[in-house]
């Protein structure tokens, strides 16, 4: 939509909402959401669900726990019509008994959450509600339901086949990068300057997953090097005045960071897909291509030794440690322990090197002494790979990774 | 996307499907939907979906049944776990209470859909799953519930804030125009020269919903003629040959045709949403427009006054004999017998004129004599209008209206 | 630009233009050109070059001749000023004199044309004026400097660098497809089915240059089918019901028709950039892609044989007499004499087969006995081929075709 | 394009380029030159044409300069021929000897920068090498008549006809946006966040005029902003923090700032239509709009005072001061002195109000002593107000500025 008739309809939009506003004038947020479930049709539906978030978005913290607690407590399910229309629909399955058992195990915040989404922008208004309701629910469980019904709502919406991968890319409208400049939650873009030099040059590539109905707002976002060669430091491959290859040059993607961007859709996984769908385009554009990796952080590293020695200054192997730990260091429920791990081989990649000193970062030294590791995806490997590790729980190591791990951890070795 | 890099896609897609197609071979649809549901992540999710899409378009009438009562009964509740977790959740509040029963009451077949959904153009293809479901229910009353899942699902997936309304213009390309022509429910449109004169001149509009999943798919269209004054006509209406008028120089707008596209979004109300969406934008366009009006048929007039005497054949006053029929006419439930007045009556508009002699068609003449109506979309008085409708089903019509009701009917009729 | 904001500027113009009208009216137009030519700045500039844009459109022919006339006299050189100011220039070489001599050898008439262009919209009506000017002609030699001056204008305005390629497809506008409808030269399009058979299969294609400020006019457009093998026949090409084959299955690109849009544009030449351009985007969409062939009309066939013995019937090898033509049917000027053999090898194409039978429609028996032949471009002999028929006059042509002409002609004819 | 598609093309482009660099290597520029003016057709023209960019890009300056000699004199017109062909044209008028005299009056430098216009991109390339020339004529004035010839081509590629208003906003490519924070000649962007707060605001506007060739080069672009009332100070239009407003509740447009952005189309005036496209714009999506000015800078002001008596520190009343120099400073021709006095009053703007103290910035106390002035531009006076200056060197002022001005320079007054 042009700017031009964005401001006409934004003119309109503002007239609009001064009498809507009138009307809402004097009733109470539950009030206004009651009769918004029991309007029939759409008549005047757009216009409650308009002055609901309207009157949200300028609650505080405390009114806005009221109306997570009205949602929780005053749009439950009944128990007792659960029974009720369950007995009725084994007695005679069909449509209308069915339909009653359905409409009565939902409760009707969700058909509130639908309702309010009928209004042009609500959809990322309520993934910030839900964010509010995140932070709120850490001293008050008891909102615990409504997020459940939060989540499965989105999961349904934010489905993989509603949303859209678009690259991002120094040409890519500025309310957008500036959105990329904030979201960045591995390695930080520190100016303009910085985002330029992981946009512009001809062997660097973003991309992101966008929703149609917030279109603005990346859900999540890669940013990949194009390199020749398995890159063993962030340092070097982030440094100004590094010199650029030819995209078609490049045998190596390395996806260097991988941000989500919005708190309000926690839990909901775009990782997987977003990796695969870029390794998929990356092969189209680029045939030389062979090898995709990522060059992760080993953000657990350091506090796991701390959970098992209480050490966390380097030993004298660091890369070594480093293998051990992604190998052997796992969880109650026998997954890895570090986080990073677990999600790249959830998505079905492998341990593929460890470097010592590839982060010197201030960040990077603590959390894992400045070393980092390259998962592999290696499209032939994944599923099975993928199968191996949800199954079996199995860390699929290449053999130098492997071998690296066996070094015995007194003896010196020369990394 | 550009023609170009759809190609590229395209041959990608073909050489991937080939692929995937001989892993499933040999493996039933439900037994390839059951290893969906049970995919952990969507490392092979995106490849299983894809399969099940092939292999359900691939399938006669006779096996489609087969996988609907699959969804039926193989993915159905289990009503003791509903009743075993609600319990537990009536114990013991709180998140994974609430998970475990939120689950037990979804049949699976709901999760199946929503995974299907991630293959791109899935949604599509779920849209036509259930135009099939559709006419397979009216024998096998047992898919039923399965129906009401789809419809649930449906409902939350092609919710108003996800719609884009887009003009529909003779600039609009063409494998968009081709499904107008296709999906014209009222007034047949019987070539591109006839839809040409629908879209190019200065005082014809034409607007659609879409869905961003199913770009090319018109959801629903209205077709607007601009006019000076209310017409009396469609055979006027739509005359080739007729002399055009500037847009700024109309004062009414004339939605003279409004279909629904998709079979399988049969429920999912559009209609009202549209009117207003157009009557919004239109009245910024176009300033000089005061009076928005429809240009009706009135389809249940003749069967009506077969169902009351019998006689179809026009009195001496057939606009008397339609306007007492708009008023007077009811369903048992007190709604209008007219589903074309149920509609508009239902989005709040009103009885405004009736026309006799103003749709000379061979249709025209069956279903009413001829005799069309106009009902009006009185911003002001929408809102109150619905109320009335739907609180005291209250039919609003104009003074002229009802005073023609009330004309004596010369010839004996069953009203 | 959205159907929206057209509306609104369209409003605007029209109230605009109305305001203009009144200024201009009583004044003819060779007055307001003078106005227009005279005008400092381009404060009133417009306004007038709108008058004078709408008073031409609404000239009948006789006053179209008397405004092409005003400009052939009224706006011609000076030849004193030239002399004059040529000999300034030589005496004392600079920026004034030089621009002194520059102005005093252009025509006004093209400065005139320049402004004109001002006007949004008004290089599309300068091309058309230039179809009038270019009809008019014949019968009033004396306004051929118009035109020489209009072709010089439009090489600069259409140049290669301003083009821009566009596929065209089932899912362009409709609006530029009935131009295509329209335009098509070599076989004629009947219909919109038509039309869609031969743009929406896999295997077809065509490509259009356009021009940004007339962005719903093709300048020219070539079609393409995508072939295993070579074909021998335009009907079968184009057959209803045919057989499609996967893009990425066809090893050959067949051009088997390109069609000029512009009468205004006659003289500047498209085709060849448009030819290579489209080898060049197909070779990389579709690799598989080996050969670049044409399947080409012999328009000049029988006019050619009338002309040497007065027979056109075909005699018992209309193949191998074909071939001859081509390779030794000469103008006076030592070029071959058929006109898209001339356009082909001009290109740097070499004629590759000769197929009798290939075109049986009326006017293929009629031009050529239904014989037709196929141009090969061959990216690797494009320059050298060329070089030889530019150079040497050389009609490059398989061995093949060479070995067809050396057949002895059993009947006799002219060749 | 997208992304991917330009991906494939560069590749494409730089495979070609690698064999294109070999055959010219060893050949100098001029006889590629000559190659290139007389290659028949265009089979190697845009291969020539590309060699010859590049050869050019890689060129240092003296290289530069003998490449601009071999232009003007290798490339110059041929006096006998005008001569001739002016004569037989003269004694035979026609087609033939028409176009024979044109082409003799043409320097084929010109045939030149056509051809190398074939390469994509060129048109950008071509503006770059005339800043370069202008740079070099200032030594050379040999060379001037080249700029001659690429002004005339420039002023007949950068037609108004040619050109596309795009609003610049915060949603506008980033890689666009940063050459507006490089071009703005007025008041300097110091950072994306000073830039940000000129675009994103409700109250502010950008646009600037493009050429499709050059799509990504803005030509010019004035800065607005959306007030109540005629502001007096360009310190407090752009202070960080200051209140915003609703564009709709405006009834004022300023055009604080405009700036030419490319030095290679220097003398080719688009500032009188941006602002009339501009104003035209902005009326119709604000109605509420009713006064459009400037906030211009006085930039003659210090300069011809020190030119008068040496004087540039302000006087007791600066503003009544700045109004005698913009009524009564004149240059010799009689036009102002000021040069953005002559930019708006030849646009048919007049002289509004004039502001003591309006810019306390380095600049505008040293040009100025930090007075401003607004040029009002009245839709209904503006070609009254151009003809009286154009036509008698009228400078239009408002009463108030011209009582300003006619205060007497010594006494005190209270502005």
């Amino acid at each position: 939509m042009s700017f031009f008739s964005e401001m006409v309809s934004t003119v309109f939009e503002r007239r609009y909402r001064r009498g809507l506003l009138k009307d809402a004038e004097g009733r109470s947020i539950t009030d206004l959401s009651e009769s918004l479930l029991s309007s029939h049709g759409e008549v005047s539906g757009v216009a409650l669900a308009r002055s609901i978030l309207d009157r949200y978005a300028q609650m505080d913290i405390e009114e806005k726990r009221g109306f997570f607690e009205f949602m929780a407590e005053g749009l439950e399910i009944d128990p007792d019509t659960v029974v009720s229309t369950l007995q009725a629909y084994k007695d005679a399955p069909g449509k209308s008994t069915y339909r009653a058992f359905a409409n009565a195990c939902e409760p009707r915040r969700q058909e509130l959450a639908r309702r309010l989404n009928q209004v042009p922008g609500a959809t990322g208004q309520l993934v910030a509600m839900r964010k509010d309701l995140l932070g709120l629910m850490r001293k008050n469980p008891a909102l615990e339901p409504v997020d459940v019904d939060f989540k499965h709502l989105f999961a349904s919406w934010f489905n993989r086949g509603f949303l859209v991968l678009r690259p991002i890319s120094w040409s890519t409208p500025a309310d957008i990068l500036e959105k990329i400049i904030a979201y960045e939650a591995v390695h930080a873009i520190d100016s303009w300057e910085d985002l330029r030099r992981r946009l512009k040059p001809s062997d660097r590539r973003c991309f992101g997953f966008f929703h149609p109905a917030m279109a603005e707002e990346p859900l999540i976002f890669v940013e990949v090097a194009l390199t020749r060669g398995v890159p063993d430091s962030i340092q070097d491959l982030l440094a100004d005045g590094r010199e650029t290859i030819d995209a078609e040059d490049a045998d190596t993607a390395v996806f260097y960071s991988i941000s989500n961007c919005q708190t309000g859709l926690a839990g909901i996984s775009f990782g997987n897909s977003l990796i695969k769908q870029v390794v998929s385009d990356l092969s189209h554009e680029l045939p030389g291509l062979s090898t995709f990796v990522t060059l992760s952080p080993i953000p657990g590293l350091n506090r796991w030794r701390a959970s098992q020695d209480g050490k966390t200054s380097p030993d004298d192997n660091p890369a070594a440690s480093a293998a051990r730990y992604l190998l052997d260091a796992k969880r109650e429920d026998g997954m890895p322990f570090d986080p990073v791990a677990r999600f790249h081989l959830g998505n079905g990649a492998m341990v593929h090197k460890v470097h010592a000193g590839a982060d010197t970062s201030e960040n990077g030294l603590k959390q894992s002494n400045g070393t980092m590791v390259n998962y592999l995806y290696d499209v032939q490997k994944i599923s099975q790979n993928h199968e191996q590790f949800v199954g079996q729980k199995t860390v699929v190591a290449s053999a130098e990774v492997r071998q690296l791990s066996a070094t015995k951890a007194s003896t010196k070795t020369g990394d």
